[in-house]
């Protein structure tokens, strides 16, 4: 890095992020999942954790099967505990990729470290920063160099204005190919994991052209809210939906309690009027 | 009071309120009104203030026209400054009796201190419980007593234990026409007045057989929102919605940047399916 | 209450709260004792509630011999669930009248609704509001216009700015004898019943001339930390401490879990250097 | 990386980090500084961000002549927007080390990605975890094998417990000199600019046995309040302080209405009994 790149750079008149920058809003192109900009809202699912072969390969074609349009899955994961399971690392970048082209969806895996990004990249065709990570900014910084899109959580803390900070690395960096999620935020209640905030999906809209997503699985932490939260996410104008599904959750390794099955995520499909059959053909000219 | 009544009552064994104690959702009845059970989402809509005749009655006239099934209005205000409005009080009551009987909208108006509840009841066909007095136990207890229907708000930092618990000195107390309003909880956000605890709508559902409306002006404190917040409380299954509507927001009293304008609240209802046309003929019958 | 009381009274230039309005320290005086102006800081002792006679009278005795200046205990207690002790009511306030005369210690006591102000009065020689009741402006109201010193609590979510207001309640309508007490706010930390915000202490001292008490007891719900705490309390500056002390705290009916016993509080005075040998003769002239 | 390290340790009986595994105070020693385990609180002084030679060194020769035991200052400054001053970086850096060699202070500065562990350990004698990376377990898990002490912040929105498992991070990869440092937590309050959990430094004394500082610069983000919230800090038995210093607050490129002036601090020392006179002489041994 040069002193040049160490120094703040001169600020924008306004946010680049910003309605006042842009008035159009942002498509996010994942191959050829189009996610923003009045697109019908796109549903991403998969396992919290790519724990098996057998696990991911059976979700990813239950997933497309009832009308998703990515698969999400996690290989490297931040946990808590150090004696949580940390997730496969680069065994479980291979198997995102080979589920990707066996169901044709998309995959969006999180990258934690600046130094993974590449081989991150390598295999994912959406890269993604936890809510841990928001304000990670050498990720950020690395990220704003890398040709994928990124999804961007919010962190558990964070205004909206630091969150739009957050993506305005991004963006002043080179990257405007930038999805935010909306994941629950930490409040005094304990009822649920975390507390949705539904009103900031709308608030975020009218302050920036970035498409926005919601995760309903980590906002409540409870399967059996999922469907109603998704419901009320597509309805406030979320642009896609973000959801924890797994063969069988209570053998999960991760976030168990608030997968849906496999049949549980069809049958929420079903219920969803916008964002069904949106899978598209494999597309064969990924990298 | 009696020593029995000060000592603690017997605990059934399940909260009054709970799913436990009565699988089958609550009906509340507001004269000709029905809230929960399945009766499509009542809009009850009004300005924060009651502050004339002209803009109460102006008010109640288009609510009634767009719609609403029932009129809100403070005559009894709680301000966080003993220099600001305070609320016409008596005044306040007579004209909320006559809107209501112009325009067949049963009213619905807030109550503060034990010592107000027969005359507030005299006026009105439910009384509120604000986000500040939903542990005022004196209060609670005396409606308890009250041949009114409740409509107890979520205090700001209220648990949804907390919550269940304030509406059980209702129940507990002979008062079974109790409904909920989720109105926002205070967190380290400040985009928004509060923050919408969405996901609380579909969890107390499951945990209480009681109905829960939602108040997106109090929740968002921006016009601009109410509309979007509103779809999504419909979507997560509320059965209802309390909107702030005023003839000239931009002059209230109280609550002006969150109250929609009387053609503002026409369009909101217009673009809602399912609350529509919610308004009966002025019933002849109300004491 | 007439139409003039009604309408907002003509706000002052500055808050009769603040330091602009007033300079010097307002000093509270509760019988012999006095609290604020750079007196030594009072400790406030006693159990949660007023559970009996044998019960109240020794934790009297025993808070009096450890140095406490006032006896602090419920007879109305504001309790989360309808089925937990309500308190004794009137008999608690004459066993808390009995305890007072017997040990010489002044006595503070919760009040709860407007209407009962006055039989409290006639029992306590100070009013205490408590968290729950900070935004009850009837009760402040009525408080304003009684002639006994009022101790009013932060309830746990307000802000600095709404808790001098619920003091500007009491000062602009006639009772300038207001003594403020922090005693936790909610947090997302559930490791203790509330988090202490001692900074706020600070800051209180410099935005208002109202005397400025910690309770350390509720803010903590861990007796453990009750006497680390009280040091820190007092290190910032806090003008006195409330705390929960009871014979048997494990029997106790509220509160035990933090609850000091009698040896514990005798212990914790000991520790601390300032507040020691407060305790003066019994002053006979009590109405 | 290997398979095995991606996998999860076999987790031990009981955290390292707790007071289970370990009944003595653990010792954090930075060359001739020791903290916690009884010692004399350290106050741990100096800027913000490193912004030139002149700045620094006039603030180190401050904060030695006044007492202070180490040197901070910032070099990697993690920023909310990409627009705010970055930090110095590698001339920070040396410029840090200048200074404690001219000081005799050891020096604590941030490291904010596990790339830059290694050129910052060859400048600095510990570590700083800041509150935005408590979980960035990339970032931990290579301190773990660092061989500095690491001085390890609460993230704003953290629970003792998460705290605590980041600690085990560096515990379960080897490194055992770990000091925490609470720095204010994120409410609802926007007085302050976070709430001090002055209660946490107890809480975490009865959980652990690693030393825990405590940050009131940042706690308050305001200046007069630093001095109370010190005293209360080592009060409620913190093991040090950390305090940020400016010779022109006025003028800082961050943080300036939370930095003392050298003057300030000289002040600030005198009122405290403990730490004073705590500066030895520069050791000649640092690599």
């Amino acid at each position: 890095m040069t002193i040049e790149d160490r120094r703040a750079q001169e600020a924008p008149p306004c946010l680049l992020a910003s309605r006042q920058a842009r008035a159009e809003a942002t498509v996010v192109r994942v191959r050829h999942v189009t996610i923003g900009g009045g697109a019908p809202p796109v549903v991403i699912a998969g396992p919290c954790s790519v724990e098996s072969r057998e696990q991911l390969l059976a979700t990813a074609a239950a997933a497309a099967a009832a009308g998703a349009a990515m698969l999400r899955g996690g290989a490297y994961k931040p946990r808590t505990s150090p004696y949580d399971f940390q997730g496969l690392g680069r065994d479980g970048l291979r198997l995102l990729r080979e589920a990707s082209e066996a169901s044709g969806l998309p995959v969006v895996t999180e990258v934690m470290s600046p130094e993974e990004v590449e081989l991150v990249a390598d295999h994912a065709d959406m890269l993604q920063v936890g809510a841990r990570n928001m304000q990670n900014f050498p990720l950020l910084r690395r990220l704003a160099r890398c040709a994928r899109p990124v999804l961007l959580k919010r962190g558990v803390s964070a205004t909206l204005a630091e969150w739009l900070l957050a993506a305005e690395y991004l963006l002043a960096g080179g990257n405007s190919q930038v999805a935010l999620c909306e994941r629950g935020i930490r409040t005094f209640d304990s009822e649920m994991r975390n507390t949705l905030d539904i009103a900031a999906v709308a608030r975020v809209r009218e302050l920036s052209h970035l498409p926005v997503l919601v995760d309903p699985s980590h906002a409540t932490g409870r399967r059996s809210l999922v469907p109603a939260v998704s419901r009320a996410a597509l309805a406030v104008g979320a642009d896609g939906l973000l959801i924890e599904v797994h063969p069988d959750p209570d053998h999960a390794l991760s976030d168990g309690p608030q997968s849906l099955t496999l049949e549980g995520f069809a049958q929420l499909m079903r219920s969803l009027d916008q964002p069904r059959r949106h899978v598209r053909a494999p597309s064969p000219d990924h990298g």
